[in-house]
This record gives structure tokens, C-alpha cells and sequence, in this order.
């Protein structure tokens, strides 16, 4: 059970000569994810070295730009690079059109198969669910209509206790699955031994929400609570609340008291507004409510395991 | 009269980490282009320095995305940047319906007038007049509709002669505009005095042509005879012209063939597959036949005056 996050693009609006717009690589129980994909996300991933034909499901938060302005190019890229293996994409309803069009009018044949799955939903609902992990929406609140996403590893079955079960010869090598599914055992003679004896807790999985782009909204903290990671977007800082409300973003101080209200065990913090030319204040401003913050940058690992 | 020629991007196919895609900045008589756009091409001119600003007109040879996947990120920035003053788009019909999809899904207000100028003909046509310039396309031959483009300065009027006019008291300053536009000056008394008596001819406009991508294409050959500076594709070398002619590009060789035939003064090279490691061999195979020949690389300038 392990998650590494990657980040490959933080910064708001477009990309500069030092920054890139959103973009984020996930690998998580051994799924590889892509999350946003602004302008420049295909250099990127040559950059730190990611492998184009890992990534199996690219989730798009919403159509601005400096979340999806590089998907087009990416998608291309797998097809002169051969690829066969089946890709989908997950994001607002409208996208599959911008990119089909774009297919149909340079006369591009996509060689390997192209799922979308377009979302609409304004209630968080399952959108993958895999053998390794599984994906909720989180209905954000921004100009247009926007989604986090939650990743989560799939539960995995109890441990088996082979001290425990090796004092019961009647318990054989088949019973071993309906143990490790929970179940409890009926010795022959009619008495029952609880599962708990026979099994331990499996680990626990490991979970990440991604909230970009949205304004202070409570109402996510049911989906992202107790999560191991959250990356909250924080494109401005408190003296600029004002543009925050204006532009429907969050305050550092507003996601660091999202992370503390949901009870998450780490933030990352991103998506910040050019305007400004040191980030140590992003990180000040949040830790003081949320110690356990961090800052976003290209080329930054965070891996996680259990 | 000047022109001066930025490569942004050069390679062909898909972004790398040390190569972009097609797109130049041309400066030709104090009017500003950006020809061709590839992915990145925003943080290309960033890099050079080019202010975003000065961008009049893009012209967009086709619906390839290495030419094209980076236009409506740099539109989106413009719109950032609060410009106010007129775009002009050239390119196949297509790409304005590309462009307004994006930006309606977007929620994306442009506060400045984008005008687009689709071009569907197979034959040269005039597309843009300035008091500068005047842009005609160049049709070429390549998978899908493609236009090449020949740019050339305005024909400056004649110069006064002073020495030649002060002999005639009678040349008044209010003749002056008929003679710089080539009339003979009639005296008084009836004599005619040749216009070439009193003037001499104007700077030579100077011209460029930027042709990419095409397969070998003679028929360009009349639209960009004795140009300063042509731009011809050259993907592969002629170890792969097997590759140039199934995919409908050329050879160094090829276009220093075209080059050689139309008596152009300079060729670049440019639009390399990402296959060769090293450039040299390009130089080497199209010096062989046009020897004013030079390889365009990210960061290049040419400059010519007359």
C-alpha cells in the first residue's frame, strides 16, 4: 500500500518562463493517474522522467485552460508514440467535443481506445473503481462547474493470524479466503471462533484528495475527511481575500482551515496567483493553523506508505 | 526596411525537453507576426523576451497540432494581459470553430477583437495588405490542406533627387508626392523631364517565404522566386526520403533543390523529426546544393536590411 505524487505544474492562469500550470502524477497501490493537464504537462512528464505509457486515467478538474490546455498535445503524443493500451478521461461534459474536434480536423486517427467519461453531477459519486483503487468526485465551487477528485485504495482483506490458525487442524489451506474475507469458523463440534482471533486488521488504504480550483466551501470536508493528503489550492493569501471572493479561489488560511476541519493528516498547498514572487508566506499563513503543510513545486515526490 | 526572424521552435512532431514545435516571430517593416504555434510556444516568447504585446497577426499554416495546439493558451494569456488591441488569425477553416469551443466551455470573455480569417482556396491568394506589408498564402502539398506563407514589404515610394529637382525653380514641395510615385514633370513652357531625372529607385522590399510542411513541390517555385529568406521544411534526410514520401514531407536535399530553383538568396532548414540526434548532416546534405544555407535552431535570429 503506497502513494507518490508527483507534482508537475502548480502555478494559477498560464504558464511562465520558471512555472507550469496545473498537473499532477499519481501512482497509488500501484494505479497511475494523471490529474489535470495544463500547457506543457507532455514536457513535463519527459522531465521527471514519467513514463507516457504508465498513465492509464487522466482526470480534467474543469475547462479552464491552465487545467486541460495541454491534454490535446499529450493525447497526440500517445498516438505517434504507438501507443495501444486503453486510455480514459474523466472531466466536465464539453470536453470530449474540444478534443474530438480537434482529432477529426487535423485528421489524427487515434489508434488505441479512447474512453470519456464525462461528468455532470453536481453530487460527488464514483466514477472508477479498479482492483487497486477507486475514485469519488468532489463537487468544488468555482466560476464554472469543477470537481476534486478522491483516491483511495481499494480495503484490503484481513491478515491471516497463521499462529492462531495453526491450533485448529480442521481449518484448511480453502477455508483461508472466507477468513480473509471476515467470515468466522464453524468448528466441526458446533462452536464458533471469531474471525478476530483468527485474523489481524489489514492495513489501512491510503487516500488523497485533490481540491482545485474553489472558494472556501465547507461542504467538502464529509468527502476529504481523514484523508493521509490533501492538496488544497490556495491561489491567494489572506491580504488578498478580496480577489479570493472575487475569483471564486481560497486563501492559504482558508485551505489550511479546510485540512484542520477535516481532520487531514497533511496538506499541500498550490495553484498560486503569479502575483506573487516568494512562496514562504503561502507557508507561513497556513502552518500556523496546519502545521503539517507543505509547499507544492515542479518536480516534488510525496510518497506515502502504510 | 528590415526583417528579423526569431525561431521560437523548429522540431517537428511533439514538444521534447529541449526542443519545441513550429513557431517564429517575424519583424518585417516594423509590422510583428507570430507564424505558426506550437505547444509552448507563450513561454518560448517569454524566454526570447518578445513582448506579447506586439503580436498583430498569427498565421497558421495547418490544422497539424505541432503548428497549432499552442494558440489557445496564448490567446487565453492575452486575455489575461488585458490586451485591447486587435488579433488577427489566419489559418484553415476550422480552427476559428476550435478556438470559440474552448472559450465558450470555458466561461472565457475576450475583451479585445479576434478576428479570424479562415483560409479555405488552393490557390495563392492576397490575405493581408498593410501600409507595411502584404501577406499572400503559398499553397503546399502535404496530408491535409496546407498554406505556406510569402510575406513581403510594402514598395517604399521613389527617393527625391534634391540636387536634380532644386535645378527646376518651378518643382514646387506640392510635387513632390507625384514624383515619389513615379510621374514625369511637365514645365511650364512644355518640356517634359523624365520622372527618373528627378528621383531614384526606392529601397528593394525585402521578403520572406516560410514553407512547412510540404512534400517536394515545384509548383511553389514561381510564388517564391528570388525571395531574401525562405524557410523550407526539411524532416528527413535523404537516407529516409522513403519516410518523407509516404508521410508528405521533404528532404534536406529536396529543399535545397526548391531553394536552388527559385534563386532564393537564404534557406533555413527546419521542422527536424526527433529520429536524428544531430542536426549537422541537414547543413551537410542541402550545402552540398545551395551552399547560403543555415539550420534553424530555438533562439535564432536572422536579420536582413536593405
Amino acid at each position: 500500500m503506497s502513494l507518490r505524487l508527483t507534482i508537475l505544474g502548480c502555478h494559477s492562469a498560464t504558464p511562465r518562463s520558471l512555472t507550469y500550470t496545473s498537473s499532477q502524477f499519481l501512482e497509488m497501490n500501484n494505479e497511475c493517474c494523471l490529474i489535470d493537464c495544463g500547457e506543457g504537462t507532455q514536457r513535463q512528464l519527459r522531465k521527471y522522467k514519467i513514463k507516457f505509457s504508465r498513465i492509464k486515467n487522466i482526470f480534467i478538474s474543469h475547462l479552464h485552460g491552465d487545467h486541460f490546455f495541454g491534454l490535446i498535445g499529450l493525447i497526440s503524443t500517445f498516438s505517434l508514440l504507438n501507443r495501444n493500451s486503453e486510455l480514459n478521461i474523466f472531466g466536465p461534459k464539453g470536453l470530449k467535443e474540444i478534443i474530438q474536434l480537434q482529432l477529426k480536423l487535423s485528421k489524427s486517427w487515434i489508434d488505441f481506445p479512447l474512453r470519456f467519461h464525462e461528468l455532470s453531477s453536481k453530487e460527488s459519486e464514483l466514477i472508477l473503481e479498479t482492483d487497486r483503487i477507486k475514485v469519488h468526485t468532489i463537487p468544488l465551487k468555482h466560476r464554472i462547474y469543477t470537481n476534486g477528485f478522491l483516491f483511495r485504495e481499494q480495503t484490503q482483506p484481513r491478515k491471516l493470524n497463521m499462529a492462531a490458525i495453526s491450533k485448529y487442524k480442521e481449518i484448511d489451506i480453502c477455508d483461508y479466503q472466507n477468513l480473509k474475507n471476515g467470515k468466522d469458523y464453524k468448528l466441526e463440534n458446533g462452536t464458533v471462533i471469531p474471525n478476530k482471533e483468527l485474523t489481524s486488521d489489514p492495513v489501512k488504504p491510503l487516500s488523497y484528495a485533490y481540491c482545485s480550483d474553489t472558494e472556501y466551501f465547507e461542504a467538502i470536508i464529509p468527502h476529504i475527511e481523514r484523508v493521509d493528503l490533501l492538496y488544497h489550492e490556495a491561489t491567494f493569501l489572506e491580504e488578498h481575500r478580496h480577489l479570493a471572493e472575487k475569483t471564486k479561489h481560497s486563501t492559504a488560511y482558508q485551505a489550511a482551515k479546510i485540512a484542520k476541519n477535516a481532520l487531514v493528516k497533511n496538506l499541500i498547498l498550490g495553484h498560486y496567483s503569479s502575483r506573487y514572487t516568494s512562496l514562504d508566506l503561502f507557508l507561513e499563513e497556513a502552518g500556523k493553523l496546519f502545521p503539517n503543510a507543505q509547499l507544492a513545486e515542479a518536480g516534488k515526490e510525496i510518497s506515502l506508505s502504510n
